[in-house]
């Protein structure tokens, strides 16, 4: 299904230059992962992901599994052809979704890091919309109210019906206002989903185990070398990463070095380029993030000296492009004065470009960093 | 500027093959002319109109003299720089829009065609928010209140500025509400426009005179004969077309035959696929018309057999591309399953996709119809 082999690896961090080859083709690592929640990045047509030199993707189980349904993507020959992508893919597990719908949605956000005042969530306590039990969780669709119920073997059945390269095993996603015991309970869960997830799999798409266990050294170590034991072909890190950067790196380093080397290894949601290069020296193999599309259509561009607000007025009379220093069509061809007019003409059609330029622009900075790997300066 | 050059003339009907030479390259006429109203065709990159087989577009400046204005679009180099467009440019004059936002906003519609029952409009009217005097019109721009003034010469400055290969005079599109004395006073109007906007345009810039008259025979003769004996190199056929598709026919013909023949002919806002071999028989070189683009971002794609309406359920389990006999990406990539899929979503990606397809639809039914005055069967 896949293979993973290490080209190189840096004598100055835990960086490695992998080739990550699957059905759809090789992928070179490290990399960054855009997401396609819906089956599509937003703004974009498959040609234009390609063009920004995009070599994998994620899409999500649990937006997928609500609309339109993993039936009618199998019955299309699965997220390949339905998408039009000819790459690679994963698909997350869905766990994230489900539980940031519940704690999360309790306390008014979604975000994980989010710090939070409120009571803490000790073992025994229930989100309001979603009912976890040993089993799996009850959810209700927030498309349509229809109860649905997710765990293991249903997660490892949609991802199946998916069809992407590789999936990822149902886990809990603990919120950051968990105590340290509710913390505990939820690690035995999600290494018990592993288990179950491994099981229940098809043999046609690789696997990936999650690594959990928040803040706390010993269950992210205990996580990662449970998780590292099973016949997971990578590896995800998932959940909580403190509150500063540098503990997040920490975090990182704590799991990549429990984990077997010879697997790759992904990174969860996580990546402002100023994160991208600690990641990949903490030996962080992928990483999904929606920075570069989210930020896009909020028409912020990613430049070398940091982020461009384009909707401001004053770049009205900038004739520049985005990045002088940048190769992609938007800044070849457009300036930041149109961009910034059609931003506020409410035209759709900036956040095509200034997408076009963020996912170009974070995959020549990878590609840059994959070059100092290389090179041994990484 | 430019120059017109009739390749063929029908037997069967008024419709003629021609050749519009502009300083941006050439036009196989009869065409399409999309609209990019601000100065995009919305939701598509200028890369992708153009492999739409997309000849000529039409911008708005009523909308770009309000933003970002035309001085920073002249500083830019003018608007095929500023949007990356290559080949030919028109810009209207503005009438329609400043005259749409005035009784056609009184009466709740901006629709010229919409049937309304309340008190007609009679010489020495006034809409609400506009005012029209024997010199020009005031009026406040929609976006921040500000008080605007346009006449055949700043008409005239601003398209100028703007710098499109074809401009419009300045005229007045009265409504359909409006009597015949209502009628009369305005075509006077628009005739002493048509020579103030031919002293004031710009010698760098094709002026197009616009022929008005409503449903009246006389007056659109008259006009037809007024504008035609200017020195204007080419000529828009605006305002109201009558109740029926018929009548809209008989209309354009009344002018068409006081016309000169050897200048061009761009009729103003109409083209239903229905329409357009109609339009093109009754002599009309070349028409803009929102329809393609319209439909599109409404999840509604133009095939052979009529409209599909990709928002519907059912083709959720269409694994059809939108047309079949279709050449365009959209067709031979995505089928309906998917694009409805992100219609449902509510993503931008389909927005992008069906407007390609509409619009190189749109463009190929326009070329079979030149291929037919070629082979004598139009």
């Amino acid at each position: 299904m896949i293979s993973f082999r290490i080209l190189q690896e840096s004598k100055k961090s835990r960086a490695r230059l992998g080739l990550l080859k699957t059905p759809h083709g090789e992928v070179q690592t490290p990399t960054l992962v855009p997401v396609a929640t819906q089956a599509t990045v937003k703004a974009m047509t498959a040609d234009q992901v390609l063009a920004t030199g995009t070599q994998l993707l994620i899409c999500n189980t649990y937006h997928l599994h609500l609309r339109p349904g993993e039936g009618i993507v199998k019955k299309h020959g699965g997220l390949h052809a339905f998408m039009h992508w000819p790459r690679p893919l994963m698909t997350d597990s869905g766990g994230f979704q489900v539980f940031s719908l519940g704690f999360g949605m309790d306390r008014g956000t979604t975000k994980i890091l989010k710090e939070d005042k409120r009571p803490i969530i000790k073992p025994g306590s229930q989100p309001k919309l979603v009912r976890i039990d040993e089993r799996g969780v009850t959810f209700r669709s927030y498309i349509d109210g229809k109860k649905l119920y997710l765990d293991p073997k249903s997660s490892m059945r949609i991802q199946a019906a998916l069809g992407a390269d590789i999936a990822f095993a149902f886990d809990e996603c603990p919120p950051p206002q968990a105590t340290r015991a509710y913390h505990e309970e939820s690690l035995r869960r999600t290494h018990r989903w592993a288990e179950l997830s491994l099981n229940e799999h098809s043999k046609k798409q690789a696997l990936y185990g999650i690594v959990q266990g928040g803040k706390y050294q010993d269950l992210r170590q205990k996580s990662a070398l449970f998780i590292g034991k099973l016949g997971f072909e990578g590896f995800g890190i998932g959940g909580e990463f403190g509150a500063s950067k540098p503990e997040m790196i920490r975090m990182i380093r704590w799991v990549t070095d429990t984990l077997p080397e010879e697997k790759p290894r992904h990174l969860l949601g996580i990546g402002y380029p100023e994160d991208i290069p600690k990641i990949i020296r903490a030996g962080v193999d992928t990483f999904d993030c929606i920075v570069p599309t989210h930020y896009a259509r909020r028409g912020i561009a990613f430049v070398a000296k940091g982020r461009l607000d384009l909707k401001r007025r004053s770049c009205l009379n900038d004739h520049r492009p985005i990045d002088a220093a940048c190769a992609c069509p938007t800044c070849k061809n457009y300036s930041r004065a149109y961009l910034t007019h059609l931003l506020r003409a409410h035209e759709i059609t900036p956040l095509t470009l200034i997408t076009f330029h963020n996912l170009f622009w974070f995959n020549a900075y990878v590609a840059r960093i994959r070059e100092g790997i290389r090179r041994g300066t990484v």
